[in-house]
Parts: C-alpha cells; sequence; structure tokens
C-alpha cells in the first residue's frame, strides 16, 4: 500500500558482504548525492558548531543535520522561509536532514507535558509556552525544507516501564499516521517535496519494537530510523534491539540510528545493517579536547603532552594531524582558546567521515570483517603514547 | 655606526606618492616576504582567535604577531623552544613578529612593579612572581624565534606628566641599548637570527619623542616601531606624534606603528608614511558580533537584521559575504555561537588585509589620495541599511 510516496529519494544499493547485514549504498534526494553508510555531522541551528561549511565540504561531508526544535525557536521558522529554507539561509551545498526535535522536547523534564494530541513545552530560553504536536512539526519542517524531514515521535526514556513503552509506542504510531495525513494533505509537488523518514520506538521490548516496524511499514516513509536508543540503556539492549529491529526494515530504504555514537558503535551498527548516523559526540567533546583516534580516544589536553611532537593521529591526513603537534593542540586547549574548539571538532568530523569512507571501501571490496577486526582492535588497543596511568592536568 | 647589523631583513621601498609620505615596500626576512603597508593579525598566545592558520593563508596574510609575555607564561618558553620557535610549533609559513610582552606586563597596574633594572610582575593565571628585564626578553624571544623581535620598553600610560613621560624614555633606551648589548652577545648567525625592532617611547610630548628616536637610531635596529600610542590619549595627539616622529625614522626600514587601530586610523597612518600595523580589533569586536564593512562598522547582532538577506558588506568578497546573509550571521551570534566567532573574525581579518592591498594599490598607481578619501568618505558615510535609531536586541 502506498500511501505517502514515491518519495524525490533515490536509494541505490551498491554492494552487500556475504557475512553481514553491512552494506553500501547511494542515496540521491533532490538532486543531491550522499554515499552509505554516511554520518551526518550535527548542526542543530544550522551550524555545526565551531566549523564552517567549507570546512565540510573540505572534509567532504555529503550530509547535515539540523533541528527544528533549535531552529523554530531560535531564529524562528519564518526567518528560514524566507530563504527558502535551510539550504538558501545557510548556503550548505549538500544535503540535509532535519530532526523533529522530539528527542530535545522530550529530553525537558519537568517544563514539558505530554497528552494523546501532542507536547506542552516551554522555551529553554525565555520560559515561553510552545506547543508541538505531529501536523504542527510538519509545518515547522516544511519551513526549514531540508531533503529528508522525521516525523514527531515519543523519544521514550530509559527505563520505561512495558507501558510507558508501549504508549511510546501507541503515541509514536498515531503521531507518524497524523503526520503522514496532514503530510499528503499540503498536497506538495512530488519530485521537489523533503522526503519524510518514520522513526521506531518501543524502549529494549524487542516485540515492541517489531509492532512499531509492522505499523509504520504500512505508512510507507523514504526511510526508518531507530530511535530512542543511546539514552542510557546498557550496550547489549542496543545490539539486542538492533538486531530485532534493523532486518524488519525495508533493505530498499535507508536505516537510520539516531544520536548514536561511538567510532566502535558506528562500525558495530554497519555490522548490522545501518545505513545513517547522527551524532554530537565528535563536536562535542572535540570542544572539550577529546580527540578521536584509531588508537582510541586522546584527552589532548592531558599534562604529558606538553612536549609532544606526535600528531593527534599518525594514521590521519586531515591537516590539523598533518600540521599540528599535541604540544600546540594542548597549549591551545589549556588557555581555553577558541581555536581549540575549531581544529579538535574539524579533527573528530573527518575522522568520523574517513572511518565511514573506509567501512564503505571494506564493504565494497569484501574486506568487511577483516577491515571492523583490525579498526577495534586498534581502537580499542589505546593510544600508545599514553602512560597507564591518570595524570593531573597542569 | 652599525652596532647590530646588518640585519638579516631586506626593506626595499617600492613606490611613494608626490603629495605624502605613503609608500609601499617589500619586507624580506630569513626567506619570508610581506607587503607593506602589512596588517598583522594578532595572535597573541601563537593562535589568532577563533581563526586557522589555513584561514589565514588563504587571506593572504603574510606575517603574524605573536607576544613574548603570553608564550612565556603559557605554553613556556621550554616548549617552544623545543619545536625550533614559533613557525615549527605553530606551522605558519608566513613571517612571524613577537611583540616583547611590555604593554601587557605594563597594563597590569598594581600587579607589577618597575625599577630600572626591569619589571617584577605576577601572573594572571595562578599568581606565581616574576621578572622580565631587557636582557631577559631577549632570551625569551630568541626561544621564539620570531623573524621580528621587538625590545622590551617602558609603555608608558597615558595620562602622564612630562616627569613620568621623560623617565619611560630614559628607561626605555636604558633597555634598548641594554637589549642590543645583550643580543650582541649571543654571537647569533647574522644571516638567520631575529631582526631586533626599537620602540619609541615618550607619551604626547614631541620633543621627548623626537629625543628617543635620536638615541634609538644609535643602535642601527632593523626597524622601528611607535609605541605608547591609542593608549587612550585624545586621536589629535595620535596624529600629532605620528607627524612628529615618522619623518624622523629612518626611510630604509619599516616604521611600525603598534595597536592601531581602526579602518580610518590605518588609512591616515598610511598617510603619515607608516609601514606596519598589528591591532586586536578586527577579532575582538568580530567575537563582539561588530563587523568592519565599507560603510563603516555594522552591528550584525541587531535585531533589524533578523531577516536581512544582505551580505555585512556589499563590497567585500570574502568567503562570508560571498555565502552569508546579515540575517544568518545574526542567529549565530544571537545563540553565542562559537562559530559566529570566526565568521565575524574571518571577514574582519580579511576586510583588514584587503583595506592594506587596495592602499598599496592606490600608492603604486599613484591614486592614494583619491583613495584615502573615497574610502574615509563611504567609511563615514555609516551602514546604509541600519536605520539612524538605534534598537533593542532581541
Amino acid at each position: 500500500m502506498q500511501i505517502t510516496g514515491p518519495w524525490p529519494l533515490h536509494f541505490a544499493k551498491i554492494n552487500r558482504v556475504p557475512d553481514s547485514p553491512a552494506r553500501t549504498g547511494s542515496v540521491t534526494v533532490r538532486g543531491r548525492t550522499y554515499a552509505t553508510p554516511a554520518f551526518m555531522p550535527v548542526g542543530s541551528a544550522a551550524s555545526v558548531k565551531a566549523l564552517t561549511f567549507p570546512h565540510l565540504a573540505e572534509m567532504s561531508a555529503q550530509i547535515c543535520l539540523a533541528n527544528a526544535y533549535h531552529l523554530y525557536l531560535r531564529p524562528g521558522i519564518e526567518v528560514v522561509r524566507q530563504f527558502g529554507g535551510l539550504h538558501g539561509f545557510t548556503g550548505w551545498p549538500g544535503a540535509y536532514l532535519v530532526d523533529s526535535g522530539g528527542y530535545q522536547v522530550f529530553s525537558m523534564q519537568g517544563a514539558r507535558k505530554i497528552t494523546e494530541d501532542g507536547v506542552h513545552f516551554r522555551s529553554y530560553i525565555d520560559g515561553s509556552p510552545h506547543y508541538f504536536d505531529a501536523e504542527k512539526v510538519i509545518d515547522v519542517q516544511m519551513a526549514l525544507n531540508p531533503d529528508i524531514a522525521m516525523v514527531l515521535d515519543d523519544c521514550t526514556p530509559y527505563p520505561a516501564d512495558r507501558a510507558r513503552a508501549q504508549r511510546g509506542v501507541d503515541l509514536t504510531l498515531n503521531w507518524a499516521r497524523r503526520a503522514v495525513d496532514h503530510f499528503r494533505s499540503l498536497n506538495l509537488d512530488p519530485l521537489t517535496r523533503p522526503s519524510l523518514f518514520g522513526i521506531v520506538q518501543g524502549s529494549v521490548y524487542p516485540d515492541l519494537r517489531r509492532t512499531c516496524v509492522e505499523r509504520l511499514r504500512e505508512l510507507d516513509f523514504a526511510g526508518y530510523a531507530v530511535g530512542g536508543l543511546s539514552v542510557g540503556e546498557p550496550k547489549e539492549n542496543l545490539w539486542e534491539i538492533l538486531e530485532a529491529v534493523a532486518p524488519m526494515l525495508p533493505d530498499d530504504k535507508p536505516k537510520y540510528l539516531m544520536g548514536v555514537g561511538t567510532p566502535e558503535d558506528l562500525v558495530l551498527a554497519v555490522d548490522r545493517g545501518i545505513d545513517m548516523f547522527d551524532c554530537v559526540l565528535p563536536t562535542r567533546n572535540g570542544r572539550n579536547g577529546t580527540a578521536f583516534t584509531s588508537h582510541g580516544a586522546v584527552t589532548a589536553k592531558a599534562a604529558r603532552y606538553k612536549f609532544s611532537e606526535e600528531p593527534l593521529d599518525d594514521q590521519c591526513a586531515c591537516f590539523v594531524c598533518r600540521t599540528y603537534s599535541r604540544a600546540y593542540l594542548r597549549h591551545l586547549l589549556n588557555i581555553n582558546h577558541v581555536t581549540a574548539c575549531t581544529l579538535l571538532s574539524y579533527h573528530n568530523i573527518w575522522f568520523y567521515l574517513k572511518l565511514m569512507e573506509s567501512l564503505r571501501r571494506a564493504i565494497d571490496t569484501d574486506t568487511f570483517t577483516e577491515y571492523k577486526e583490525n579498526f577495534l582492535a586498534a581502537y580499542r588497543s589505546g593510544d600508545r603514547s599514553a602512560p597507564p596511568e591518570e595524570e593531573e592536568e597542569t
């Protein structure tokens, strides 16, 4: 049953490997193409923190994420609408996926009230009252005019008992249906409208997740996201749910794992058939002085690097690693120099994007399992220049 | 009398105009060349705030300034020395001028004590006691190994009575002589050693300034700086002093006006024969949301730009002006997004560098006076998109 499609999103599967659901693909949406598995740098407020869009272009990012909730509050959707949407507002030539803001609204414990109809919440900026529901979020997203839009979901917190998780699935499905109905009622041009993704909820209960997938598939979304993970649950729950859900998602649509994760998580999730990722870790941890490297995470501010002539990552070809020593980066971090945020964020986003590129190459050359094992072994081996004990930072 | 030279700095005068001391030149120092009049972006702690060195290279910066005082405190000169100096530490391929830190030490009212010998001061970081004198500053600078080093001077505050100004000149001359003696005693390779600049003090007293110049010239520095201006004195004092001092400085050496100024100041100082400038205004004001444009300074955060599709400066070809509307920049400033610091700093430094480029072209084509008048008229005309009254920022 095709309710909403066809979408102006084309997902071409390219290769898969025999011993894993891992696969490569190419998504073309409104003239913009991104290779999968893809990592989307997070620019919630229409800019990736401490980086510029030319930075992202030079490191071959192809799709960025923005957030409806943040942009609705500031600068307001009427501003972005005046520029014809996010592409016109920001000048980013690649693809945009906009998250619905469900996660942000639901994170505001105490400052929001969920009903069957929608969510009442207060602005974290000025306390003003606001209301999001399935239809409103579609309207906000259409003003932002991304290539891919996410429906409003109930991002069920962890832990959630079965009744709470069931209620989350019911709300999510109800809102997904209303979002689709409202979206259809707008009668947008099928060739240029944003493509809608559905979001699977159900907490850590595989059967609830499965029900949610089955009902969502009836709505024929352009792609499917797994939400409500990496919200505090043990890692084994994450993999259990992903192994239950990913195979049930339609193979001819992109599969997107929301808000995950570390470099290890990305490799292991690709191994479960995931095509798309977003995560704030590379930029947030970068601003805090943590670098992701092929030998694991490095606390670049550590006193032991005061004289270090080593780059952050001897395997990395980014301009930060080609140009700067750990001693220089530690110096900038140590004085809270704003450029340190840029340099660490640059390296980390580069590291994530190159990891995805390497995963794609490994899948395309049928060396995925070998690549995965080598990457994880090196990543888990730890920073070779670091002594075992922790030191004071000076 | 040639006490310290020859220096590994070659200043080639290129053109001058008939009706002004304005001139173009080319400074080559240890294989690095910069065109004059030159603006030096300020990277006190070995990085220009919110920008990267590739940013500076792509906007054709040729010389940057760093600061001995900041680098002495953090990361410490032993760190920079290990990398062979600032070029090795930071990877910046252009020229480096390092200021002595006199201005910084003398700004710390109450936390420093000046004697005939030198200055006792406390670290603003941890209160630890430190001591700078003429010889110590040379040693610090040699560890930093810039292309151009400044001697320690008494940066006389404003207002200063005649006795205080006289004492400042005496200290400055005494320390300049000691610096030169100490520098000579190091027996550095004349082809690769840093080139020393002397600094003229004397507050707002033209005769004290003149005496200071005469005595400094006996030391045969590689270049001469005018210090102790733009420290709070009225603008007419600045121009009076510059008109007294600049013609007395040797024409075959670069003339450097320290810590000045606005775009108007730069144009007017070039018109007095100044060759080199540094100033924190473009980066500091950029971080605070002020953009310098050909129509004057613009408070980019102003509410009136909420929907503005205009670039910061319709005459500017930098990537910020080519890509972003005022509405987008205002949005990022309004949410204190760290990338806003980068974008505004980028535009402002670009604006300063292109202004110097335009001044050089005007001098070389004998259109300097016309250019100056047109620039000042446009700059003083104010932002055409701004209404006359001030508004609340929202």
